[in-house]
């Protein structure tokens, strides 16, 4: 993946202002894959205290979108057409991982995965599974 | 529905910290049914300017969860299970108001459907789906 | 709704041979609605005696196909995307009945959803849900 | 996995009748994963002549199913919750072959994945990849 569509993908991020309030930051970009790292702030909490589903789908849904987004040209943008979240176990822990890949690449829409990770004493925790549909759009 | 139950969702609800954050507030509850409204505020947005997909997804998220509540014993909460967002129409408008409903209740697991509107001009812009299992737990 | 309109779709339904394994017959079609009729023949049950799951899923998103196809010009088809199903119970009765319906038009796609009904007795018992997108393609 | 297990995995999958249809037969079988393979038969096709989406739906949801009770007691089914499929490519090719696994075990529900592959000219081409919850009953 050339610089330029790694700038792209980080200024897009840094405009994320959701992102920005949960506290989520963009990690590894390669072809194909981007990771989303967050705290669980207590802004972004349940009534039980565990990270709220609407975290683990945010930073589950924008780790896949920029997937997506590595394979496209710079003109592009994504648009999350649909995406299921299968909740594994509580978002308990030091901070969540989201892993976002493109499983299947197309011009009209773009099929993609993601999975959520919670850090807890060192070890990563499955919490969520997501699957989705990306489409393309122009800047 | 009686008052304990309703007392005990908006309970709940007001320690959802990260509905406090995006702003959110419960509207009507009915038996089977859960009313979430929330403004898009900037702090929700997405790179383009509108309500992140995020955003949505958890006032969505959450009038089903609070809609499979109200049939439900005073001793027990709801969790996510699953749940699949398709995102319609961009989230721009004055607010977005989310509507739970009960599709099929049950001891073990309970389907719940939800429809995100973006108020617009006075006019309602249905812009997400949502369906998914929520599964009752012990306080 | 035209009867050129009606009759690709008549035509349509009649090349697709699976639905007539399963011994599916097309019902009422009109703009964004579209219902498919199926018997629960012993060649489509399960290991229980119920309708396999497979059987609602075939009917459901082919109803929901038509209704979308409902809304295209003549020199397109349909193909599903992406669906899910929602099972509410058991596929048991006379017959089953699926009907389809478009909740969102587009150009690139078309959000839709479908309901599959059981006939038991007289009465229509709710047995599954379903939401998917299907794209147009040229004929 | 024990024999008495296997037995009745394919006990189970021997009276599915719309497996038997579609002329699907059992694959391999180890903890937590089940495979189906499926020939694309004539009379399981849709309108353009590949394989319907309810054939893929059906090994797919069925060798989810399988991986689901591998792991569950021998007086034990499953029945499927919810299942969402998303198609990749036409179903066209010498076979279908369907890999179900499961992704979170559990007492109350199991989360778990599917990926159906068509085999074409001696290769694997992924068609459909799929994720549901699988629910245990009594026998």
């Amino acid at each position: 993946m050339d610089r330029a569509n790694e700038d792209r993908i980080r200024d897009s991020f840094n405009r994320q202002a959701l992102l920005k309030t949960l506290g989520a930051s963009l990690g590894a970009v390669r072809e194909g894959h981007a990771e989303i790292v967050a705290p669980i702030l207590d802004l972004a909490k349940q009534q039980q205290g565990f990270g709220h589903a609407g975290l683990a789908f945010s930073i589950g849904d924008s780790a896949a979108g920029y997937a997506a987004l590595t394979l496209l040209e710079l003109d592009k943008e994504v648009v999350t057409s649909e995406i299921k979240i299968n909740l594994l176990a509580p978002a308990m822990g030091e901070r969540l991982i989201a892993r976002g890949r493109v499983i299947r690449p197309g011009r009209r829409l773009l099929v993609v995965a993601s999975d959520v990770y919670a850090e807890r004493d060192g070890q990563e925790i499955h919490i969520a599974m997501l699957t989705g549909t990306m489409v393309p759009v122009p800047v």
